[in-house]
């Protein structure tokens, strides 16, 4: 049995595609490695990540609150921004961000390269403003030959900087989870507990929202559907976006994808571990108060979805000139 | 000549230690790459210097000032601590700095191990304890498994911890700079401004101090020998260690590596340009004026000094666990 499975695993492997005609039928799809057609606008848009002159401190970069060392996130409550400000809102993962309907929290941005803009102009993130960002850049030699390179003209701009950004989170997709491999038909990807999780996982309704390869990310939901949620965090999610009093507390259902990595949980991080989260999505989303079993099964289940973190040579930023403006934090 | 030049380099690439032997007689010797005799605990202490849980706040690591993207430094006057505090000095660059004869700017650490114990028990800085520290990292499944695996015991305690920190930094050297292609005998690897550049370097006596394979980082000296160096920071060097009153005002000698990404510059960060930073280390520490081709010659030399950034895939953290205490960065 088991070299017969090793065989269709290699025919199948081979085949490539094949394995889609063979994924089971399921709410949740596997996430599709990244397809890179751009690997010059990749590495720049890695370097921009990185680099923390896109921040008026020249201290925070991407990758301080979105840390590809840990999820993508900070695992803190909310983050911090510039001079140590207490931000609104937890970090959401960067990871299999593309996969998402919106981003942000609310939806506010249309897709990854609109997103990377906010937080550099942001007064409590990055603090900087986007004339200022493409003036730092253009005064770094390392920079105007990369942006000739990859776009054919020496030209920086927000729309460049977004752009190269956009396209380095695009490749940050986590492929090749257990739940993957279970779902591409390896029977003993998943043991019995995580598959009782899991069963529980769709037939209490956690997959009405939690669905699509990134187990979320595809729609808004009211958080507190059969109570209300009691949270100090004044966040109104949707309705800051459309206007509408029915979208208040209305927010982006979060991708499940590594949530094993992204603690603490919800908008506003309340949720210190996963079991907590669990626990009250039951209750407040569904009416249902989970078992102490219960929620250990579907925990199991959940800790399935961690995929292979982006594997990637950390960046070497090109280096300042005279005339880059120096920062000062403090001022 | 060029195939000839050819033959040779590749005769002399083939003979391994051969170059030693080839290497010009001056008072700068190349940098020699890293010698990893456990990957286990280098790889380990990759991990940790990245990791922020070290920290008070979750936020800040080894590599927020450090940042081996940009130098191994901050490229910042003086370093952002936690909750946003105003450093008391400049972040010295990380690369290299195992060959330094001891560690900080005062040289209160004997070496890389000692060192990496201070900023996170340096309220100013890490702001965290030892105790807290190590506490975080006991309650972290994947962590005392390495720490089993690389150690052969789980315990983990500050002392592993440095010394993990420790050989990944001594990982961090940076062969291969266009310079120590000229040492090795390549005559084409500078040109004559950078030439020129070295030979002033030398006659006016800068190599008096900054010698040896890191071109600095062996000594201890006052700063401003001809003229007092005036600056509003407090800092007063060696004196703070020795408690001897000649000690004030004695720095340990930077080394040059990759000085052209190591900016700003001096323990108080003050100059902001190489050519600041010549003009006044001539003045004061030689009595001397240099021209203003002088300076562009002798910075074209020090920018022959960049060597082989550290190329290593970014470390994946291990994920806290219910137990991990949780910070809080504004508390």
């Amino acid at each position: 049995m088991k070299l017969k499975a090793i065989a269709i695993a290699s025919a199948l492997a081979v085949a490539g595609t094949a394995w889609a005609a063979t994924t089971r039928d399921e709410p949740i799809q596997p996430i599709q490695p990244a397809q890179v057609t751009n690997p010059a606008l990749v590495e720049l848009g890695k370097k921009l990540y990185f680099d923390p002159r896109l921040s008026r401190s020249g201290f925070i970069s991407c990758n301080s609150c979105h840390n590809l060392s840990m999820g993508g996130s900070d695992n803190l409550k909310t983050s911090i921004g510039d001079k140590w400000q207490q931000g609104p809102i937890n970090s959401p993962t960067v990871l299999n961000s593309s996969l998402a309907v919106a981003q942000f929290w609310d939806g506010r941005a249309a897709d990854l390269k609109e997103q990377a803009g906010g937080p550099i102009a942001n007064p409590g993130e990055m603090a900087f403003t986007h004339d200022l960002a493409v003036g730092t850049l253009r005064t770094i030699p390392g920079y105007v030959a990369e942006f000739k390179s990859v776009f054919g003209s020496a030209d920086i701009n927000i729309d460049k900087i977004t752009q190269a950004i956009a396209a380095f989170e695009e490749t940050l997709v986590t492929p090749n989870s257990p739940f993957d491999a279970w779902l591409k038909g390896d029977d003993k990807a998943l043991n019995d507990r995580e598959l009782a999780g899991y069963g529980l996982f769709k037939e209490s309704g956690c997959v009405a929202c939690h669905n699509g390869p990134a187990a979320g990310g595809t729609s808004f939901q009211k958080m507190g559907l059969f109570e209300p949620y009691k949270t100090n965090n004044p966040a109104e999610g949707r309705a800051g976006v459309t206007g509408k009093d029915e979208d208040r507390m209305n927010f982006k259902v979060p991708t499940l994808r590594n949530v094993e990595l992204t603690y603490p949980y919800f908008h506003d991080g309340e949720a210190a571990t996963l079991e907590q989260a669990v626990e009250l999505m039951g209750r407040l989303q569904l009416g249902r108060k989970y078992s102490e079993q219960e929620i250990s099964d579907i925990v199991a289940f959940l800790k399935t979805l961690t995929g292979d973190q982006p594997t990637f040579v950390m960046p070497i930023l090109p280096p300042s000139s005279n005339a880059t403006p120096k920062p000062n934090p403090w001022q």
